[in-house]
């Protein structure tokens, strides 16, 4: 089997290109880097057997046989679409393809969707949700960061009807390499250097992507209200949520662990982790807590916005999806300290 | 007037030196430098006119006429009483005095209160609100530093009785400053280098500190969901507001400039604040918006755990205690980039 | 008096302003952000006297009596010209006016330089060697921040002619506020964060300037093997340098104190100083040492590079030039930790 | 073959218990966290086959076949004498059996080595240089990070003869993990985040075994002259080294080509590395550069402290001594950006 990488220059490509530097990666494409190496752009593939892999600027459809897509929302919700025609395997780390509800892609991605029947039959590339799904799809939309690290935290206790008053609380914080590659101002590094914020306050394009997956589980409608903030490091998300809810800690805990049992990538957490813990891997630590003075659960997601909210998800679905050991190439452990 | 700094060895006692120098501090307290001046230990002040200043093991309470006690809570708890008793005018920034309630010392601080008549008269130094009380005080309680972001971000709601359901969700992060300047592991620079994670999820001692004052100004019970978390820089907070609300967007931002519309240190801010244009200064920037699609406000705070959070805020207590203009000495910008 | 600043809107202008609020500032330029306020684009000027200060696209050299200039070099080159022609005083942090010998602009600044009679007039702005023609200069060519830590290092061991073998060796590194506010990728936050190399290994563009100021003391020639580096931080030099040399420490350290004695702003210290026992201040810590062993002298300078190494150079330089106390509006400390 | 980690609750036996995870690691050792399992103190280790393994107080020699010491200097001179006896093979990672000139230890280490004869067989474990010595050791004492920067990139020039005036002049910048995981207030986060300082400027305890190696390769005496400093991130070392020489630049680049042409660690690169290049790597990437205009060569060398500098190394070793493939393990990719 073929791969082809789309978009390999930016970070999530870059990460791919590591986990998957065994197999038979031949195609990347660059439109910045076109006509360069892969080690001329990132010296430290020297050495390895991907050190020659050369950018090209377009991808030749015919020469693969899977291909990751690392690029802009509206690039790839045309390419899915030839490729989808030409009977690929896709797995789309975009947007394009992540929300049923067209209605919401003028709003919250700037394009109307025009694939609605490949829309149809796009899988949201959750394992722990939709594995049965993802192993015979044949287009993947691989999550947002932000709604993986909610949707997982939340996951159980939507599932179990446990919610109460239809409302979740998410202040989450994630490392500036979930901005990509793009230059902008406010990442330019003596600006970011040691400073945090929130940002697009009410908005964020990642919300309606949580939402419609959370209501997939309930009658009810649940609303998310999200705040997303910048961690002044390059990797590392963390989730806070909190939402309602009348049972006692013990017993919300045992559901989690009961809802995640087989899940290799899941780990329930007696304190709550680290982001340096999940860095540069594929996990997810969830911390489950309830206040009984206040009636909340408190549950704190944490990941690696490159690993579990992109790249290594995203090579968790290709091992579905081929037949692979789901964690093949995934035993990783972060860079200590 | 004679100045003394219990506990000036400290990150909060450092800060005030810096920003005192100016007065006539005649007593510099600490165990661990007895005997060292303040420029051995610290080299930066060489130059000053405080280079020279000695540390010393004790304070002679007849030598000097304010005290600025930045000393463990319960070596504070001692040491205000017996100034107290002299007569000496008091800002303690520990949480020895802050909190009325004497059943909460043994849970959230490890000892009991002797002093509940001090308590009584101690007033907690939040100048937006007990600007009047401060003015005439002998002992000021300085507030913590999530109190205070939590506190401002919330009290103009509170006081016009605009929360519903009796809840406020905060999620907040520091700077690790905000922990002292004692070696503990998990600060240790390798391993914090590039880290985050919560701490405390259910009972930081911050707890009862928000919820007694912000329970002052309702006769409704609100309940403070609060979860810390750690910011992988030295200087910085921010806590992240969440509360049910009828009101749209603009009315409560009127609600909130008009509050505050004297206040010299709240910026009532168009976009969420950062942590590094606060620092260094005495500010407390406050966002406020109203998501009514899920009929929460989110108002989110930005200080400077040092700054705002404590020894700046403890300069502004003084400078309203002694006479002094508000503002003497905190016209601060931060260093940027 | 009425003072310019152009280019503004970089971080050597936004620390002049910060520096310099007190004063008639009247003129601010970006081509950026023309018509902006400060405020607006600096958002931690809000409440300040300069909030509303407004960005420029051009200057109009009748409005203002004194300008800062903190241009690219070859913009610099033209608007000195035209200022000297008006009989304005001027202190341009740019390059363009800092090296005498015009053969080396167009191999290091990639133009050739047509104002050769400027140029002679124009005096370097390193007070602790130039004082007395900074005095009457109309135009000072602010150093670069490399030379300025590198200069002061060595000065008093060249002036007394103790450099053995003609060689200065110098290993310098650099907080990366010191490349500019200009966004590249290798200073995208993501890729920066933690990172740190040498780059310019051969002929970065400060060694003429640097050689040309240290041979004005020796008649020998002497030369400069210079390596810079990234320093992973918003803020901060050291320059370590090596050379032969026949003294003893204790000399050698002796020759410093004395030829420095009379300097506000150098500080001869017994340990290597700390990039953050600096930053935001116009010191220069200088540590010296002589390993007896090897024969070596090693020389430390620490400053903060938009310190002492450009903007608060500048206004110890104005400081100078208009006759006001040289530490003037210079009494900082920095922010610790 | 079964292997014990003496002290594996350092950084240095963290990074080996990472590498050798799926070798049969029997023994590991901690006096602070005996008793405790290894993912009770290092939760990053949960999921995996180590995650159990728990650590003991004392070694029982006869339960394993390779050891590894990751001790204080001082407890690793005696245990490998125990070991030593007992016929064990031994990778110590102290600095107890380095420098086989005795008389360096009371200085340098503050203690009297008395295992002359055991110092003599013990092997200097850079195998860049001494893979055959290391084949058929029973001890090798695995060299310091430092060190391995210097020595890699001077020995090609050394054992060639070309450098100049028997001095070698080295300013180099280590991540903090390098001074370990023992609490010192420099290291506390607020006060090391984002600083930076040179620190034992004279007597390194690293030049004495710099300087033999370098040595043995030379019938004249060459002189390190070593300045150190801290880089304000957890990984990563950067050695900058300046000596006299003839050849020109190309010539020079050939030789160390040549000289490490079989030597999979070795990169000899077109532009100076970066430490996030090689960080979690084994690589020591080495640029070299001839300034002819001075007449100096420019060689600098980037590693991870504790990769090539520490535990990956002793890994290679590992592998030499074992008769495995040298880069078993070892085929590692920085975590990137």
């Amino acid at each position: 089997m073929k791969i082809a990488i789309a978009g390999a220059s930016g970070y999530t490509g870059v990460e791919l290109l590591k986990v998957l530097q065994d197999l038979d990666i031949n195609q990347i494409t660059s439109r910045q880097y076109n006509g360069k190496k892969l080690k001329e752009v990132f010296p430290f593939f020297t050495g390895t057997k991907l050190e020659n892999l050369t950018f090209e600027k377009e991808l030749d459809i015919e020469k693969s046989d899977f291909f990751f897509l690392c690029l802009p929302h509206e690039a790839s919700l045309e390419l899915v679409y030839k490729l989808y025609k030409h009977g690929k395997k896709v797995i789309d780390l975009s947007g394009a393809y992540r929300i049923k509800d067209t209605s919401k892609y003028p709003t919250f991605y700037g394009f109307k969707h025009r694939y609605k029947s490949i829309l149809d039959k796009a899988v949201y590339g959750l394992p722990e949700i939709f594995k049965n799904e993802i192993k015979n799809a044949q287009i993947v939309a691989n999550p947002g960061c932000y709604p993986t690290a909610t949707i997982l935290a939340t996951y159980p206790a939507v599932k179990e009807n446990l919610i109460k008053d239809n409302s979740i609380i998410v202040s989450a914080y994630s490392g500036i390499s979930g901005a990509g590659r793009g230059l902008k101002q406010q990442f330019h590094y003596p600006e970011a250097f040691g400073d945090s914020y929130a940002y697009k306050p009410k908005n964020h394009r990642h919300i309606p992507e949580m939402e419609e997956i959370i209501n997939l589980f309930t009658d009810k409608h649940i609303n998310v209200r999200f705040t997303p903030h910048i961690l002044p490091v390059s990797r590392g998300m963390i989730a806070t949520v909190n939402f309602k809810i009348d049972k006692d800690e013990n017993t919300l805990k045992d559901i989690y662990k009961k809802v995640y049992k087989d899940e290799p990538f899941i780990r329930i957490v007696e304190q709550p982790s680290h982001t340096k813990y999940v860095n540069g891997t594929n996990y997810c630590d969830i911390f489950v807590s309830v206040d009984e003075r206040t009636g909340y659960a408190t549950i704190i997601s944490v990941i690696d916005n490159l690993g579990k909210g992109a790249s290594l998800q995203a090579v968790q679905n290709f091992n579905i999806m081929t037949g692979r050991k789901e964690t093949a190439g995934l035993n990783l452990l972060p860079t200590y300290p």
